[in-house]
């Protein structure tokens, strides 16, 4: 076999066959195949696309490609969730615990921040003493104990991925969907659950801008898991503003330790509990090939920001009985679980079992947060309109809470806090955000940015979905 | 500036700027591109397009990125020829002695062949003693005498070309009219003359298969060539067939000089004397930008196969005077200098001045060929019909003729020569081609390539151009 022969392939809207698929992953990964050469192919499937048994054929060779972790010594059924990332996305510090308290085992080997998406290991981390490298052993003494774990990725897992994806993030090929999908999957079916939710974004903040690439991103991600022997399903939410108020590492934390007390803001609220239901109903045998494979659900209606969190993720509405009364139980038990402080429980036996203070999470402001601070105050009356959400995350980073680079230190602290969000009224001098960080000289150029990202406009804009659907 | 960013722009269908276009191939020249930043490139190329001013600012910054070189020390109109390369074609030795013997001054620096495709320098140096390795001075002294001179490229000629056709090859992005024609332009734009004849093939043994994208390609670059202040014309001409009889340096040599001596096939002489009438016309002041930039010409009729060669192109017919009085004079003087035998004492004496034997263009039976023969013989009744002219060329190359790897030596004397070509009637075991080689094992593997690449049919095939058309 010829890389060159499957690039011409490909550039002519071939279908590359599994050997073909097989070798080229495997001719890369042991360095046969030149990145010139592979980052022609990379940017011949962007414009070409792949068929559905390509896809799968590439995640399964990648998956393969390094270590499979074995999570059978954990008992119970294994459930993994995955957001595509986006901005103040603290949902895996919520669903988690919550998913756990119900029952379901969360092993999860989470990734760090780099550009202008957070990590759940980095605002783990903020916690201290947190560690989030540990050996496999304890890694599953603690799942075991507490129902749930997270911790870095370790170990040679699917390097097949790395190495793409380092090619792919300098050759602009990132936003493929069939580069996207086979990257993601290709690590969860690695990491070895049973189940896996996807939390699809959509809009400014995300990688996917529009409802109907993430639609097909989350069928492609939902046929590969199910093709893959996993329970699988997919949630598309909106990533057009930040999910929540708090954007960095502590301050989200902070929120989400909020959001377990009970006193969550909705949109935090309504997703994360929406993801935690979807866990345990994958828990409860849900999502699987035998049922409604590639069914979707429009999942309530317009959301209104502003609504108290506990009346918008009471009781299951008409419109939020989508899925089944499997799901509606599931979400009836994760309410209780929200409810109850079970799941807040949860997430401090687990922060103290991975070496964390649990004081901070009974305590959520004695996490530390930036002592320089300054208040960005609106420009004029009106509503606040669209938000630049990626432009959100770049000041964030500007304010020390992210990393340009790989080797960059973290500012836990640093961050930002919106006060108005969108279709909120706003006068002229009311602050809409308060910015964090630990050196002065940081504020100003993160200001300028995080404004450039806002709109303030006279008519009210009108309201955007939070969830569009579920894929299942 | 980032390569990032540009790669990002043209995929999404972007037009790159002259200061972008500068700025990526001078950092790619010096190795501060990478190569797999460059194939993304050229694929998102491949796929999007370029623009005119695109194509062009790419053609005068590769041309610029080595030495330019200067002809002015030569006195009169310097036209270049430049074909797109094809099995059987020995244009060049036939039109280039014609046209200088007509006073263009012919300074041309050749290549080599590689692949399925001659190179004229190989041709020459079939003939004992004949040097391609000559400094400037000698070079210029040669053109001033006997009005033209074949060298093999020297010096730092665009290696911007050299650097990108490289990665090109590799990479499955060679098949891009914007990348061709830059290609092509950049290197006679560097060489340095006032004017440029191209030869655009079209047809199974070409790069462009069929004659539309042909016509795009030959229409890029008459454009480009225009904007650089050449005087510029492109001729389509047909490569479905081999062209004449022979296909191998020596054999190809040898037919050169028998249509110098008037008995050349008549598809040979009616390209040749073209393609120099074309030069002459460019010399006399034609094809410039002033004139009537971007006509297109049908020229002639169908052409008719084993047609007298003197007959094909004698006094211009109603169909041949496409492109005005200045051409149809032109013209006149290319067959004057067929018939007179101007042409061949040019060749004699530049054989003579670059080492040459000369009684071997005197003789042409002098020049070495295979001393081992195999006769491919029609396995049934009926009309040859569509031949795979690239496979021909490989079936040369397996007898020796040519070169799998840049350092394989070359074996002059072997070769094909078709006895039978397109739409001409052959009986079952009559011979269709003979094959020449210096080695009998050769031979066998040859005639298989070369059985494969032939039809024969029952129904006599339709006629096809030889000529397809004027772009100027």
């Amino acid at each position: 076999m010829r890389m060159y022969d499957m690039i011409e392939k490909k550039k002519r809207g071939g279908v590359l066959s599994r050997e073909e698929i097989a070798w080229m992953i495997r001719s890369f990964v042991q360095g046969e195949i030149p990145d010139y050469q592979m980052s022609a192919m990379l940017m011949a499937i962007y414009f070409q696309g792949m068929e559905d048994g390509e896809i799968t054929d590439l995640t399964l060779e990648m998956a393969h490609s390094g270590d499979m972790v074995d999570l059978s010594p954990i008992k119970g059924v294994k459930v993994d969730k995955h957001s595509t990332g986006g901005v103040g996305d603290k949902t895996t510090l919520i669903a988690g615990p919550l998913a756990a308290a119900c029952g379901v085992k969360v092993a999860k080997m989470s990734g760090r921040g780099l550009g202008h998406t957070g990590g759940t290991v980095d605002k783990l981390e903020s916690i201290p003493g947190f560690r989030t490298e540990i050996g496999r052993e304890e890694f599953f003494r603690i799942v075991e104990e507490h129902g749930i774990a997270v911790i870095g990725q370790s170990g040679n897992l699917v390097p097949a991925d790395k190495k793409l994806y380092a090619l792919r993030d300098v050759t602009a090929t990132v936003d493929s969907i069939p580069l996207i999908a086979s990257s993601i999957m290709s690590k969860k079916l690695a990491a070895g659950s049973d189940g896996i939710v996807l939390d699809v974004k959509t809009g400014s903040g995300a990688f996917m801008k529009d409802p109907a690439s993430s639609r097909a991103l989350a069928e492609k991600m939902v046929a590969i898991g199910r093709q893959a022997g996993k329970r699988c399903c997919a949630l598309i939410t909106n990533m057009d503003v930040p999910l929540g108020h708090a954007v960095g590492n502590a301050l989200e934390m902070r929120e989400a330790i909020e959001t377990l007390m009970g006193r969550g803001p909705a949109d935090l609220v309504r997703v994360s509990t929406e993801l935690a239901a979807l866990m345990v109903w994958l828990g409860d045998g849900g999502g699987r090939s035998e049922g409604n494979a590639g069914q979707r659900d429009a999942l309530g209606g317009r959301f209104v920001q502003g609504e108290d969190g506990r009346k918008a993720c009471g009781s299951p509405s008409a419109g939020q009985t989508a899925g089944g009364a499997g799901l509606d139980r599931a979400r009836e038990r994760v309410m209780e679980a929200l409810s109850n402080g079970a799941g807040l429980k949860v997430l401090a036996d687990m922060a103290e079992a991975q070496g964390g203070d649990p004081r901070c999470v009974w305590e959520p402001d004695r996490l530390a947060i930036g002592r320089e601070r300054l208040e960005v105050k609106a420009p004029s009356d009106g509503f606040m309109g669209h938000m630049d959400t990626e432009a959100v995350g770049i000041a964030s980073v500007l304010l020390g809470a992210g990393r340009s680079r790989k080797e960059d230190a973290l500012d836990y602290g640093a961050g930002i806090v919106l006060k108005k969000k969108y279709g909120e009224a706003v006068q002229a001098g009311e602050t809409i955000a308060v910015l964090y960080a630990s050196e002065k000289e940081r504020l100003a150029p993160a200001a300028e940015k995080f404004l450039s990202a806002c709109t303030v406009q006279r008519e009210k804009p009108k309201e955007e979905p939070l969830i569009y659907e579920l894929v299942r």
